[in-house]
């Protein structure tokens, strides 16, 4: 406590107004393709959340030259420059060095980090090797930004109006570090405040979705986006305010009159997925639900039990690949593999039924097909999809055709999912209506 | 065919050799953090592969002066700009246009781009709308990308020794475009080539085994750079030569003396991921796996059936994740689960032999814990998980403590994956061995 306390206190630059920030992530993998920016997507929404607005994303590999040249084109345009990456303790780590250039400072050694990795290093019995001091080094005059989950601190530098921030490349880190220390310092330092509102459809195409609100679409004040992504389509309604009670009443009327018009699509809002709208329906209406996936392999389950809480509607999930595991463990006839084959609609419905009985759910939920991109053949080609799906009225099966996207098998079993789900979303709201 | 003829005829561009490139991606959802940019990655690594030289990402907002702006300082520091997005039917969909006005062309109507959109509208029974039309406009002088799965056609456009390419946001549309056009006109056009090797490692830290390799880390042909990620470590190496075989041949004696000094923890190379390795150690076995997931939720069912193949080795997964579940798909005695809980060692290991010996695998391997982030205890706090192994030899259970990550439930369920795919990794190599 001692120590936040301390940290807190000396958190306090000077710049009176954050308006607007620029993100610069930092590391040559990512200019090579080997991993995907998570971290400026996360910083972003955060930021937006916050009322900065931000007009740019900069990405630069691992190279004192070009970092500083970002550093210095950044804050030509934006008065609050977050970095992310190069904060290890290798000899590729050079963020914080670069921004001592940036900024002309020089490069000291900061007691209170040399003591923090000194701590980290304990807390885990081991100790600290000489590279590992490299992280105790800032620029001249920054402030650190505390780490409380690994040896990377940040910083905090001010110069010419501009405030640079360096936060870790990883991912757990960073969040962390700008929760406890950035919000609350970007909190006092923004005017007004951006609101979004996002609402989820399924089951209609992006152009049909936008023909049906195209004054939306066209207006500026809520701005209203949409965005298509595996068969769903959502919509961002954002406005700009004093307070956050304002913008939200600009966005209120908008949303209401949108979800009017496509009420028959809609399954949620904001970090809303297609899978805990299903849990959360089946939550209320106190119901329960077992799968039996073939060749999701267990895609359907992850994503059902992705949230906190799914245990109170998701008994249980069999993963059946095998045609020995549907006979024994879904009861589905031998007769019947035999016959028309794994992927099929009496198998399809098999599988539901069994899987419902024997769980003892309300609902059963099936998908078998051939997500590929090998084992097609002319009459099962690769994209043939049946889902079976069972409740104490009955089994219904719906054979999807995803042979549009035979080059992808990622893309195949994501589409089945949500379709398996959509289809248990309409199954449970229609029969709210009877 | 005669389209596609027409239109390799004429992506002709002058610009003789492409020497370094720059990514924009245009996009509002990116800067508010709605959409995490895979895009930009994916053309970042095949364009390492091809041997361009790529030194920055750039991200803006759907904004005409500031794409114009990026445009231009694109085109001052790179002689191939490839964009990302922007080309849908939209009024928010304004990257050929801004592409225009950077360069100093009108905006002309291509016939061929009209036909291509009513003909992909005429093979999905429907009829565009006057606002599709404006993916037929394109600046004056452009040569047109075929996009053989969706509407919008990307532009080729060379100005004052700078090649332009636009292409649409879809990740299928523009991964095809670029494989399809582009790659053949990139290998045309580059001298020399990149190549990079990745190793990958479990079971040691980042820093722990950048020490062991610390004087390749510090050389510069090839380059050495170490990357991290939920309990794995990754290192690659990188060359570049005139042709691949001679990079390769720079890349081979440090990868044979990098795995020699950390054999222990290799499990494989390039997009080699663990439970792809697990697999074809399973596959080279001729063994066969059998799951039975709690707390995971079918996650490492999902993973291991991610890639095609795995019916080979993977024939069912049981996501048991209530009580009942365990006792009667896996035959975990209602006793023991009385006595000691869900989250326990004797359950880890009954669930382990009940689902090997159910299914009649040679391993069966279970996870069971708490994922949190609510439901933790003193005694079972968030993070405790157990993983069993069972073979015809015994069965063995791991206790794994990832409390460190109780603030987020993907980490935890992910390093639980990790860590019991690598539980059956060693088993299985250890076996070998004997």
């Amino acid at each position: 406590m001692q120590n936040e306390k301390t940290n807190a206190e000396r958190v306090e630059p000077k710049l009176e107004a954050i308006k607007n920030a620029e993100i610069v992530s930092v590391g040559t993998e990512l200019l090579l393709g080997e991993l995907v920016d998570t971290n400026t997507a996360w910083l972003s929404s955060r930021l937006a959340d916050l009322g900065v607005s931000l007009y740019r994303h900069v990405t630069v590999g691992d190279n004192k030259e070009r970092l500083v040249t970002a550093f210095k084109e950044a804050a030509f345009r934006a008065d609050f420059v977050l970095t992310t990456g190069g904060l290890g303790p290798t000899s590729d780590d050079i963020t914080n060095e670069s921004l001592g250039l940036a900024t002309g400072r020089e490069m000291v050694e900061y007691p209170e980090a040399r003591r923090h990795i000194e701590e980290m290093f304990a807390s885990m019995g081991r100790e600290p090797t000489s590279s590992n001091y490299k992280q105790a080094l800032f620029p001249e005059g920054s402030e650190l930004i505390p780490n409380p989950v690994g040896t990377a601190m940040g910083t905090l530098l001010e110069r010419d109006g501009t405030l640079f921030v360096t936060l870790p490349g990883v991912p757990m880190e960073m969040e962390r570090m700008f929760d406890e220390t950035l919000e609350p310092l970007i909190r006092e330092r923004t005017e007004g405040t951006i609101v979004s509102r996002t609402l989820h459809f399924v089951g209609i195409g992006e152009s049909a979705l936008a023909e049906k609100v195209q004054d939306f679409l066209d207006a500026s004040d809520p701005t209203v986006a949409p965005l298509a992504t595996e068969g769903k389509v959502r919509l961002r309604i954002t406005a700009r305010a004093a307070t956050r009670r304002e913008a939200e009443e600009k966005i209120e009327p908008v949303a209401e009159e949108i979800f009017f018009r496509l009420e028959e699509y809609y399954f949620g809002e904001d970090d809303e997925t297609l899978e805990s709208a299903v849990g959360r329906l089946l939550t209320e209406k106190g119901e329960t639900l077992a799968l039996a996936e073939s060749c999701t392999g267990g895609l359907l389950a992850k994503l059902l039990t992705d949230r906190a809480g799914s245990s109170a509607y998701f008994m249980e999930g069999l993963v059946t690949y095998s045609n020995d595991a549907k006979e024994r463990l879904l009861g589905v006839p031998h007769e019947l593999l035999a016959k028309h084959g794994a992927v099929s609609e009496p198998v399809a419905r098999a599988m539901a039924e069994g899987v419902r009985e024997n769980a003892g759910t309300g609902y059963g939920l099936s998908v078998t097909g051939v997500a590929g991109p090998d084992g097609g053949t002319e009459e099962k080609p690769v994209g043939l999809i049946f889902v079976g799906l069972s409740d104490e009225e009955g089994t219904d099966v719906k054979r999807l055709d995803l042979s549009a996207f035979r080059r992808s098998r990622e893309i195949i079993r994501e589409r089945s999912a949500n379709r398996a789900f959509d289809f248990l979303r309409r199954r449970i709201l229609h029969k709210n209506e009877n």
